[in-house]
């Protein structure tokens, strides 16, 4: 079951074609012959890397007409200006109906994965993960973290509900990371790790003390970065996260730490330019 | 009724609480005691038009717990790194639940306001309205639109249901520019102007002759668009589309006319920087 | 994508079925064998004009039992007493569950193509268009919509997110009619014309004066009307409203106004009888 | 709990909502002030027996706005021309905004009630029973047999789960009244009549014969019905169908039936006029 | 429409995908590559009357991957440890997707069919039926009920409003049996047999003078029950319920009641024991 | 967020509702006057574990009527038969209405509860978790696993997506357990351990040897579970799983494995007795 074939995806794709389709397409109504079929082209405006195929099938499948699909490339594929995504033939009313959903779709997830595989690159040949986070857009998790799959990168935890991370609110309100691990080691289910957020080296020292399995180390400087990665010797796996960006991924990469989190792969990918153009047959 | 009442946004806060509560937050669960009472401030890290305060109650109110809110700015407010937006008050349990959510919804809308008003601020003293497109990100559509309105901006029509846009599909697909323009003033509702793309002169021409309303100029550059405007004289609304950023946006405004519409104020707006910080009671 | 294919549809679909099948059929299940194969014919008890054939087969693709469909009419086909509109076969369990559903919808659409065909009969060589409003009933405000185009009428706007109307209430809310005007054309979408309420001849040139492009025309007697259209001259489209009946439609019409509306098409349109006979296979 | 308080209202309100305001109510949000109070009353512009009146709460707390609402006559009160029915208050954009809803409901279940309460009125001082039938509008079956109550009607089972009713496409399909009644008693709860459409004295005496408990007369003249209740002698229920209206359902009903079904209650009743008037606080 | 069809139960396939699936399946994703393809068999642990086989089709139709499903025997069906009840292959992704869910809901409903058939069997060559009660696990009524039909069982009434049981805490409200039962036959639909619980024989002499068409005797002993079925002599149905199990059944039965209740069928049917078996293609 | 602020187990509330009260309660319709009042109690008929009171107020408030609650026990309490567990008051018809669901969800949820404390007494003084399985009864997943632990049982993951565990089935289809675990190891996230199910001391060397975290020892004998323990000397987690029950629990827990899984907890937990009694007040 992949996760185009999740209830909740077949939900958003229902909800969004509401949204944008609402009572019906006016002005198709009122100027194209509803007998008339048509072909359909999608193709890149710049380059990506492409994240989101299946759901062109699934779209059209709401949407009546008849729509074939045929898929030129597979998710994970990098285009170029002008390659040709898929083509697709069947009812025009039916076509111009689903035509914003699939791009507006597309170019957010090909958005992910192209900016996912930009990080990727910049890391090339260190030993270290790009990780999304939790800064998803809403009604998107499931889509974005598969995006940052396909772009090269690896997930994080899916959600509240399939890991354990202790943050620093927690540690507020726990008392202490102390206290805080020593809690999660005696109740978690035990096919979890436990991940500590820690600021300071006193902070590490506390959550290995504790019996941590990882350590989210945020917003330290690469120099801090080194020299915890260095103390923590291996005892722990170790997470940077904050001030990431591809000017700084590779330094940070460079201090040794497994993981880098990049919140930005999800939350403020830009839109990859899709367009796409109708003949009649 | 406002745009946070809408059944299809309650809908969508239940879903994205789904998708990222799943069946429980875990690492809550194993830390903090589930009396814990506690407080939390919601803190700008960086500028930012704020859009979207509304959903904190909303958002609470699915998650139980009783969370008292205090909404400190309203929407449209510019806030500065280190301004607190809200305070809330309630179990611990659920403020930890509804934090990410409460964050990246807000992110996302902040993200679309602080762009919108950029864009607007650069049109300033000018008559050109910025205006939005259905180049939205799928569910966010009614939410994001009020966003652009809380920057500033205008909406364009809200979706395939609410407005008559005759673009280059809908033309192949009705064989010619006056044809569309003659079926769509036969066929609808009195209550809409029509217009209708046009990427060349005699495209202008040829809509005017059929009576559009409005003239969607698409991809021209600033003297073509200079020229366009001089030549409809008045007799349509113009609005430019196209090659659109803030470097360009006050030199097609320049232009002369009407309206200037920005894909990547919902696609591409980056997201706001946001963060919740937990207190004991 | 047809008004068949809405999501909003296939979930009415679903709610009607629930809320007629329930836990499932009881008297069929203990009168009908579960193997047992019928053919079954939808005839008219009456004259008719047909709207709806297209959720025979949406329906009976809810209820299992691979039931194919036959259409033997279109939609806005005028039928007798006795004409077949379609002819079914498969389970005769499934059958029997979907026939009332499909009897209703049919009954109910085509009761208000119907009474619309009359209206447009009525006002046949006159240059005035028959519109609905949005006194629908709830829950079916779009498949009633598109039953008014059968039957040859025309849409009013489809609810309050796709078209300006400025009604007696929005006056009042706004402070008088100028105001609303001028508000409304500072903050609303270009692409809608701005239509006014008016019911004296003063309020006609308040509205006029404000700029409005359509006057909605209220209870005015045909004489009113008929001097409100001669006052008008063209500046502004004219909407007639109540006292509209079959009786008194074409003397409105004959006042020149440009569009009737008439609530009674979907809030009071008598059902059209139609009936469902089996047969063994 | 009440009709009003089923899920499948709730889901009915929130459906009506979204097909009236969708992405929001345009013509307020551009004409009214956000912060403008008022209030508003629901009068009634012709006679009428109301049903609904507990719903304008419910579809007002989805609205939000805090409209406080003042039920001034319950569900079954006659009214007449002028009569308030209900006062509003609270902010103008939210009365505004389920101003339709509340009246397109209220109308058809008003409608409904005052048709029924005609027929019951007719059959006055007799021994029968009016009663609806399953010839409901599509997701308003439940609140169309609460309003038939509320006239003063009974209900006929409300759907195909809850009760036995062997009606001519299952004796068809059982291969007879007899085999259909005995399949009946053996398999059916034993909470259930079991009923059963007879068109001729001889399907009468079948059934009868084969145990049913109820007979519904089909289609059968005052004559026929008389001499067929005198056959029956109270041997089993009798309830008459078909060429039941206003003119005949008297002559009916001194035939000596027992139950009188008729569709029209719940097909074809025509809407009740109310219109809702804005005042500013 | 078998139970199959519901949209409850399309519903309730979802929402469990969606509970167990969460956002994909991450140790089939983490291990199987996604082109393998595979073949499985469903396999009886344990003796078994099977229930359910209907679901598999329905559930490997919501996870995608083309799953081909080969039923191998009907519902009903007694299977024997190691029987092989169904063979599916196709995508070895969408076979682990689905596995725990049909194993789930098969060993559910095979449960309370095999339970219910021990008790069939129990009461043999008696004239009594067994019946369920309301009993059942929330979300799956209709389908144990089924379940119930498929084990030899017959159902009481599926829920509230399909059926007249005046029980204890209603005779309370009521004010006593005999005002409750008047009140019923004023009110209650036709279609309905009127049953009242009742606990001693004075009750069943109140309740039978009121007009009863059936009495739950509730919690009697052997010895009560016949002497009550003595005195009742057919006057009215009589169904028992309380104390009754595998040991005490057959004895219940022997007292000449007509029906004889089981809440244990529902409430605490121990699952059936089956499993899936993997093998490459 | 507890879990009875999950929005699966709001939609389970109503849907649970839904398929009980269907288009209304019948009975109390025709017997109970629609204003009276009343108290009730729910009562435990046996000794029990009780889970799922925090439900009866969200019941209740879907309910209408204005039910007031007071909870007189905590979930986790052990109450006798007798006890009082809580206290309803309001509207009759809305008491009745939920009279049912309330007793079926507490009845299911105390029987895990009940049954799981049963288990976790039998392992008293040893170092052995008591853990559930994703054998859950479909739609109760997240209630269930809740009521696991309020017995003092502890949980495994909570569905696909929230560990990895690679079975059997997954080992076959990756081609060995070597594969399978080093597949996962590059690809998991970093959050989860990996468990492995092992039958066999070659199988738990090669998990070892790939790296596994956790080893699944199914279906051994106590004899081969003590042996495995030894031979894998603390180098990962071990898991019981197969033909535990009451009797043969503490004997495998004696063996020194860490976790013993039991599928009954969930799939089979019999049902606990409730009743609620109903007073005028």
């Amino acid at each position: 079951m992949t996760v185009f074939d999740l209830p909740a995806v077949e939900a958003l794709i229902k909800a969004a074609l509401a949204e944008d389709v609402g009572s019906g397409d006016l002005t198709t109504q009122v100027t194209v012959d509803v007998e008339r079929q048509a072909r359909a082209e999608i193709r890149a405006k710049g380059d990506a890397t492409v994240a989101g195929m299946p759901l062109i099938r699934r779209i059209c499948d709401c949407a009546g007409g008849g729509i074939r699909v045929e898929e030129l490339v597979r998710d994970g594929t990098k285009v170029r200006k002008g390659d040709v995504l898929a083509r697709l033939s069947g009812s025009a009313h039916a076509l111009l109906s689903v035509e914003r959903l699939i791009l507006n779709l597309l170019q957010q997830l090909s958005g992910v994965a192209t900016l996912t595989a930009r990080f990727v690159e910049a890391v090339r040949d260190t030993r270290c993960r790009i990780v999304d986070t939790r800064k998803t857009v809403p009604g998107l998790r499931a889509l974005q973290k598969y995006a940052v799959r396909t772009g090269g990168g690896h997930n994080h935890r899916q959600g509240l509900s399939d890991g354990i991370l202790i943050k620093n609110n927690h540690i507020t309100a726990a008392g202490g990371i102390g206290p805080a691990v020593i809690a999660a080691r005696a109740a978690a289910a035990h096919v979890y790790k436990i991940e500590v957020e820690c600021r300071t080296m006193s902070e590490v020292d506390e959550a290995l003390g504790a019996g941590a399995d990882a350590l989210l180390l945020d917003n330290m400087t690469p120099e801090q970065l080194a020299a915890a990665v260095k103390h923590i010797n291996g005892r722990a796996i170790t997470e940077a996260s904050g001030g990431v960006n591809l000017d700084t991924v590779r330094r940070i990469a460079a201090t040794g730490v497994d993981i880098i989190s990049v919140g930005a792969l999800t939350h403020s990918a830009p839109a990859v330019d899709l367009h796409m153009l109708l003949s009649l047959t």
